[in-house]
């Protein structure tokens, strides 16, 4: 059967005209990404984006990119569920709280480590000029 | 008049009504947050999720919860009008990458900061030990 999985989908729907309760026709757009066996993955997607919205999205895409296009539509439905509120906005606010605090981390450790390299070679300067009795004599002579 | 803002609004229909060609009314869930001088605001959110999906998103949400709503939305609105693959989640991603990097780096300059330490204090009790000083007197003396 030469297009025997599309065939195959005719009679089983894919998860997107399931839900739409619609004929899934023979290049239905939404059948390569949501397969009858993930009925949730369109689920969200279609609660939050809506099914021509995301019917349209992906016409106006090339194929090789439909496929990634669907993931982080999942993805950002999936999170808008979850926080109706800042959907993944509120993960892009968290990592560049994230970001700020590890650039401030990493400046301190930075500026520890230039000043302890500045203390090193001032002391190891120092040991060399000074041996035991240079500043001894100094001190002694300071008073 | 006492209901002046909307009574005008009934003449100036928010951003969303306009967009949509109905007649805004006095409790449309739209108005406090699309003015009419914001349309592009409306026009994203609109083209991403539609005006029915962000109406029920909004009528699902306190009240005093909807202008952060509205706020997230049209970010992601935007983010996925400029990047129709990826959306904010390539924003996500990128920030991820970051924090992954800011992480290595601050571990490696901890990493020397710690090794400094040890060899500071190692090269200074050796000096201790080794230098003809005050210090090796009373070691003597202690014997």
């Amino acid at each position: 059967m030469k297009d025997g999985g599309r065939k195959q989908g005719v009679m089983t729907p894919c998860a997107a005209c399931k839900l739409l309760r619609r004929r899934c026709a023979h290049d239905c757009v939404f059948a390569p990404y949501f397969p009858a066996d993930e009925p949730h993955k369109f689920g969200s997607v279609h609660k939050v984006f809506g099914a021509s919205n995301v019917n349209k999205m992906l016409q106006e895409l090339p194929e090789h990119q439909r496929s990634d296009a669907v993931s982080s539509m999942v993805y950002e439905a999936n999170a808008r569920v979850r926080d109706p509120v800042y959907g993944c906005v509120g993960a892009i606010s968290s990592l560049q709280q994230q970001v700020d605090v590890l650039q401030t981390q990493l400046a301190q450790a930075q500026a520890e480590v230039v000043h302890m390299k500045i203390h090193q070679s001032s002391s190891s300067s120092d040991q060399h000029q000074s041996s035991p009795s240079s500043e001894n004599v100094y001190h002694l002579g300071s008073y």
